[in-house]
């Protein structure tokens, strides 16, 4: 197939920092972006060919904005998939498919999934709002997620005990076992339109004690190859049985008996695989783009062991962000900073991460400190 | 020191390939990015934060356009250096330093230079018109070169022998001995303001038989460590000298009894240094950035043995760009395709490159060559 990529135009619903990455990748094969994203000041704004702004959720928004493209694809879930359906049906291209992203939009259906297809999962009952919570006493300790719009550990309450029951939310979501974990992986699959698919290496996730968010990222993740072999070959499975084209991460808790249970995936680039960019043959961003534009995928496996650290808003500074200790991170080797272009900072908010690439894997966690230390984003 | 470079803006003379991977790196960091390029479709147009369209040559428009720049540096050496040269007087930061643009500017006060400050280089002698070059048939052979505005193959001359005397140029340049060396190999040096140095490896290049332009180029090269260890040291003795602030690409030739050569440098980021957006720890783009921004430079070394294929418009085509065996080629693991956003190609105009990284350097000849059979672009 002769495919001229430079003929293209690929539109993105959401235009932050996923997209972002994106775009550098795309740079690469002269492909003109358009982004779409409520935010007139979006870390894509400037560096895409085209911007609008506007709801993703609206149908006209997205369906006009559409219009434009040839292959549209997604950088965030919450999105109008009703519009997405409609320009299929008109001969556009969308990557991944609007009902895949209808049914990953709702934790609900996507727990309803896992079991349908016998994805391992942790056990769940599906709550329409805090009277059915407070019923599930006897299913505590659990946790109780958002059906939907739940996103960077927001829709997402752990219930230990009664006393946190108040807690639970009051719309359709579900309670889901608390699972006593010994270690969160995520693997990122894709699957392009020749029906190639590809897995990362499993990394290991390391989240912030308090704001849900991932803080550390390590790869490769510390586990046995079996369970390596295993948590690509579930991931594997959850992409072939969406029969998904584009990239999915696919995040699972590694129990203390060894078992996998599939915890929460992402149509998406995800926060999971931003090392890739320097640790990886190919990255995430080029994966995701190889899968929707229909190439060859790239070759997703390690370079050099790395670990990420999520650059947060430093808590109790709001305002226009400036960043310290770059200067004493960058005298570092191995160390690479990425700015996400957002002008203002609040506390947890997503500004940055930096990759780290060590050939000796044990000093990553040592090195991942010193950089969290190192860097403040303050405003 | 406490800087902020995401309040910086950096004005870059020239909006080509350069510029273009200039961008990719800068995203990271959030800097504002303005171009000035005659060109209305030059490479960064779409990327940049603000884009001028206008003569680089002009002193008003480039005075003009560094007002509301920071800090300014090139992407190109054919700029109006009293422009800058004012800037710098009115407290504008200028990298490379207008005056080591003029000297680099014209290959007369380059070799000058050399001469002057014991660099080793081939023989020379400075003409004014033909009649001068009509007059040195004793010098032959040698290599014709046009003082000023040559650029991609235009303006070298081979004079092999007398009857090759008639095709010297009519205007000011230099004869140059003719070399019979080994090989071509380049370092590329940066230097911040601070003072902190560092050199690249040695990269060998292969030229294109007819066009003057490198058509390949190995990382690293295959040198001696003495002839490496010299290279290395030469390039850092010309940024010294130079006391130049930014990136400085040394082109050299060892000849066959194994004496280096300084041949030409470009105070700017260079073909040659192309592969290490994948292959080294720090990309030369990013380096250039981080040498005129006043960050501390980045480990040079090379990661992954690597290969770097330019793509040239394919000769017999002119008009709208296609590229023929993208896919082929992305289908082969440690390809890594970078094509510069220009729409329309003709015979040997840079249209991109190709880098292919092998553990193996041996097999890198092999798989260049392979690349460069695969990939056309055609109109």
């Amino acid at each position: 197939m002769q495919v001229n990529y430079q003929q293209k135009t690929l539109g993105i619903l959401g235009g932050g920092q996923l997209g972002r990455m994106v775009i550098q990748s795309a740079i690469n094969y002269n492909i003109d972006i358009h982004i779409l994203d409520p935010d007139p000041d979006a870390p894509c704004k400037s560096i895409c060919q085209k911007f609008t702004q506007g709801s993703l959720k609206d149908y006209d928004t997205v369906y006009q904005f559409g219009q434009d493209c040839d292959i549209i694809t997604i950088e965030i879930e919450s999105v109008n998939t009703d519009a997405l359906e409609a320009l299929v049906k008109e001969g556009k291209e969308v990557y991944p498919q609007p009902h895949i992203i209808r049914l990953i939009q709702d934790k609900r259906t996507q727990k309803a999934f896992y079991k349908e297809k016998g994805i391992p999962t942790a056990d769940f009952i599906l709550t329409s709002d805090r009277a059915d919570v407070l019923a599930q006493r006897d299913f505590l300790p659990a946790v109780n997620k958002l059906g939907k719009e739940g996103y960077d550990g927001r829709g997402v309450q752990l219930l230990k005990d009664e006393r946190d029951l108040e807690k639970g939310f009051d719309a359709p979501g579900l309670l889901e076992k608390l699972i006593d974990f010994d270690k969160e992986i995520a693997v990122i699959v894709s699957k392009n339109k020749a029906g190639e698919v590809s897995a990362f290496p499993a990394v290991e996730c390391a989240f912030h004690p308090t704001a849900n968010l991932v803080e550390f990222l390590f790869a490769p993740a510390e586990i046995s190859e079996k369970i390596e072999k295993q948590a690509q070959q579930i991931a594997l499975q959850v992409i072939e049985e969406l029969d998904m084209v584009g990239i999915l991460a696919v995040e699972m808790f590694v129990t203390k008996e060894g078992e996998i249970l599939v915890n929460e995936i992402a149509p998406r680039p995800h926060n999971s695989g931003h090392h890739s960019i320097e640790a990886n043959m190919t990255s995430q961003f080029e994966q995701h783009l190889r899968s929707v534009l229909g190439m060859p995928l790239g070759d997703s496996s390690l370079r050099t062991p790395a670990a990420m650290v999520n650059l947060l808003g430093e808590d109790g500074f709001s305002g226009e962000a400036f960043v310290e200790g770059l200067d004493e991170a960058l005298s570092e080797k191995g160390v690479y900073i990425h700015l996400y272009g957002k002008k203002f900072t609040k506390p947890f908010r997503k500004m940055g991460h930096v990759t780290i690439l060590d050939e000796d894997p044990k000093k990553l966690k040592e090195r991942a400190q010193k950089i969290k230390a190192l860097i403040k984003i303050k405003a």
